[in-house]
């Protein structure tokens, strides 16, 4: 008896230490594709002139990927990702700079990010009320 | 008189070769930049195993820019394009192929396609009762 319970012991080690990497990546991605080792976080982003999204045609569209790389038709895609994960993803927790000066003229810009953030589906829009406002947040999510 | 008359033809019409391409290029784009002298299409994919895209985590996302070339996350962006240039832009024109063979097994996947096309907004979700049933829509737009 006394064996037995060491080879069973011995035989479960053995399981664990060859099925252990393999279990533990299939916990962390629930498909076995290379594309899925990571979170995507794929997005794309449009500008247009105008008070809401569904009013305005819009006039620019980028798009940005942050995983594996940064890549994208955003202009400045890897500083773009850098504030993106700097502000844990969280487009709302984006301020304007302080020191910006700006005209209170209203001309009124709606930017909207659509797509999947670190594997959570993104849906926003922000009108600002001009373009420098726009600019005044953040650095270069924006400058597209 | 006559010369002053000469003189103001004179520069007028080196004013119109000089600034000539650049009001062009203004009345063509109401912005100046280089990057909107077409209109955008710029698409964020994604996949998600279940009914709706409300309630399911995306497993899988990918970019799709078809202008002004075919590029982006998506492994045949051109293909892609393609298509989606053949239906229109009308993703509910898609059909599923004849002779695509399918069985009934009920394991949904949902895809959503956000973003532009051609300057118009797409926020289109569709769900397929299993990923064999997604692959008979088209060629290579859904096969991300």
């Amino acid at each position: 008896m006394r064996n037995t319970a060491r080879w069973a012991a011995a035989l479960t080690l053995t399981a664990a230490s060859v099925l252990g990497p393999l279990a533990g990546a299939a916990l962390a991605t629930p498909l076995p594709t290379p594309a899925s080792l990571y979170a995507p976080s794929d997005l794309v982003m449009t500008l247009g002139h105008g008070e809401s999204a569904a009013l305005v045609t819009p006039q620019r569209a980028v798009t940005l990927t942050c995983a594996p790389t940064a890549s994208g038709t955003h202009p400045s895609a890897a500083e773009a990702c850098a504030e993106l994960r700097a502000a844990g993803g969280d487009l709302n927790a984006l301020t304007a700079r302080s020191g910006a000066l700006c005209t209170k003229a209203y001309d009124p810009v709606v930017v909207t990010v659509n797509g999947v953030w670190q594997g959570k589906r993104v849906a926003y829009e922000r009108t600002f009320s001009n373009e420098c406002m726009k600019g005044s947040y953040g650095r270069s999510l924006f400058a597209f």
